[in-house]
């Protein structure tokens, strides 16, 4: 592997409310995921990442979530499949004539929160999310936790599909990530994010909090940057990839298989 | 003129909540400004009423408004220029979007309620909903009251744009709608309504409240779906059009002169 | 039993949106479960609904539902219970000091949609919602589906405490309401409603679409305003109650246990 | 004088979003303006936001605002007067409602942002305010801008009514605070900060930006949580009113007249 993609989350804010550091990020990471007004977000935050994003050549794409900002988009919510995709199909819209208004393309799509965490399990919602990001635009890539439902989703409806990983959170012995209720959720120490991305990146596989290796295939590098702590981890691991003769590069340059 | 188009606002109800006859209104008119999540609307009915559309050959136009769900779009909120754009660019995507799952394209454009009666008397507000219509798709036509200075910023901006006249309004001296406050604001007797119409369309003049003719240009007629005498009102317009030889179309087929 | 309580949930509209025709409710039920802004319902329906319940010597009661206008509270959304705690005490707050307004006083509590179905289900959520309920006010009367964990957590709680039965609506052999899923879940026939209704407040059971016998208590019984046969059934059924001399009255006048 | 309170709007994060350092405010000042879910502020911090002032000795008000989370309730909303009342009366009951549950009383009522603007030079409104805030209970105490519309109507109505200035906010020759668009709005130095109260405390007057001296009436000096200088300015304040020998009081305790 010689080209790899960093991301983070953004775009989160609204009104009056800041989440996360959106413009520490964007100095590192070559992807955004634009919250796109449902579980955060709005119209402005939207318009000046945009912007931003534009500015520093980082790429983006949709971040849709359930239409829950008191919960920001963390609460699990059940819907019927259709209403997943007109949900969806509206979201990536909305961001699509916000990038369009800055000369730029939304590129890829990954869900927030509890759609996301949804999604990974059940396969019926991923191929709703799948179905209505190809209907907007079928060249969008999908952007998927490695070995998720969503994932196998996206390569068996023949999407574009990029495989992500977290430089900060833990997984278990099943591939998952571990449950934030735990101590060990987080990653929160530059190093050993870095340790841990170095070794998922060279070995392709991730030793869980059981002790297990689990395989996982690294297209994107996710960090969050509604930790305190992001800046610093995706500066970190940026920089111990690219000493490793790894290519960080926006999502849509890196090979996908 | 051989070309006319006839419109009405839909897909404005919200969650479990309908409003206006949708139905009834898709069978009668030629273009359906499609509420947009803000104001009124959600995915799900904006996916139903695209689909309605596709189905009857009614052209679709978004129909944004402020993010005012209690208040329907109908109280005016003083924004900044460029959050006007982002919040008209951010509606008109959700719609493509939908539109893009059925196989439509959003071929107009018509700001709902308050901030069509801001945009029709401030040139800055309306320049701002122009240059953000453009900016995610120059070729959406842009649908201004008639005499407003909506119609004078599209046209100026070099925008595609369509002047409207209302079948169930009276209009004043100043060639304004009358205020809804009063008691003959409304037109709700069919007969008046054709009359009313063919006067605009025949002689490019309207007879206002006053008793003044106000000169106005017909490239689209709206009829108001959320009243009970909606369906009667386009019915009897459509058919009295029908008989004199004039078209009712979809508004991009109608010449812009 | 010589009395029993007609009640109808209420004020569920919003903004220019209406839902249920609570003018005719009003004046067959004696109680009235008031929509409290989350679910649906906004302080202006509230007013005028507490201010055609004092017309009408209409007792209210707080109607609060998740935070999910779109989902119209039908949703189950998964929250801490100090968080329910927090949620439904500024809903019975906000209804307190609308009845304030008219010189009324809320005389009871009744859960909406999918947060009554999980209090009928866990226990621990049913006490959280007791328990804010009191904190506010202890005279204030829960009134909770016959032979639900609500029910037992009012009563376990030393709150005053009422059963309710549905004259819509059909029962399964474990006593659950049938869901509405099934074609046989809602009752629309007003002399069926009627027989369902004397059978239960005269037999102390419910004949389940299984054909099982469950035992009900009968302090009240709802009928749903939001269908169209709503009116109909409620006045059909107070007619049938009191021609067999029980009298229909507002829930604090109803005799509990 | 002997006694004056020292107040701060709170609890007006929403979710997952923060604003304002409640917990260092707290800390400091007697009276607390508890956000009510509308402007900002959700069950949870207000119900938090009760355990802490609670645990201070602090007292608490309403500070209800517009429907309008997106604008933080900063943009003007027209609104007929009887739906401010029921705006208002809804959310003071919120609180009332989060209050009992901590064995707390709301004491006073202050408007927030753009609604206690036009609350400060529109009579009428002013006068809803009150009538809302009365008829909910007589008890509390309206807290109004020093020389406001809002502050006669409360004197003229016969509500309880403290007069407040703000610590941190220049004043222009009418005695209204300085826009918020102006350089020269906002007091961000301590020790000026201090010079500013000390000044309106024992002189009864304000030197406006204009270089006029405008008399005003001190029962309450505000200090505003969410700018950063907030916690210091406000003990600066505190301590160095203290050192005159002025107590520093929860409003309740301030005499009016």
């Amino acid at each position: 592997m010689t080209k790899v993609n960093l991301n983070a989350d953004m775009a989160e804010g609204f009104g009056a409310y800041d989440i996360g550091d959106d413009a520490a990020m964007l100095k590192i990471v070559r992807s955004a995921n634009v919250a796109c007004g449902f579980h955060g977000g709005d119209a402005n935050v939207m318009d000046r990442v945009c912007a931003a994003a534009k500015e520093k050549g980082v790429s983006i794409g949709a971040h849709p979530g359930f239409n829950d900002l008191w919960g920001f988009g963390r609460r699990r919510i059940s819907m019927p499949a259709r209403e997943i995709e007109a949900m969806i199909a509206y979201q990536v819209g909305a961001l699509q004539a916000m990038a369009a208004m800055h000369g730029l393309k939304v590129t890829h799509m990954k869900p927030h929160g509890a759609l996301n965490n949804m999604a990974s399990e059940d396969r019926n919602l991923a191929e709703a999310i799948v179905r209505a990001t190809t209907a907007v635009d079928p060249t969008i890539i999908l952007l998927a936790t490695t070995g998720s439902e969503l994932f196998k989703a996206g390569e068996s409806l023949g999407a574009p599909t990029a495989s992500e990983v977290f430089a900060d959170r833990t997984y278990d012995g099943a591939g998952n990530l571990t449950s934030r209720k735990r101590d060990d959720a987080m990653i929160r120490d530059p190093d050993r994010a870095v340790e841990h991305v170095l070794r998922m990146v060279e070995t392709g596989r991730v030793r869980s909090t059981d002790g297990v290796e689990v395989p996982v295939i690294v297209h994107s590098i996710c960090v969050h940057g509604d930790e305190p702590t992001g800046p610093a981890i995706a500066g970190a691991v940026r920089k111990a990839l690219e000493a490793r003769g790894i290519e960080v590069v926006p999502l849509p340059d890196v090979p996908l298989n």
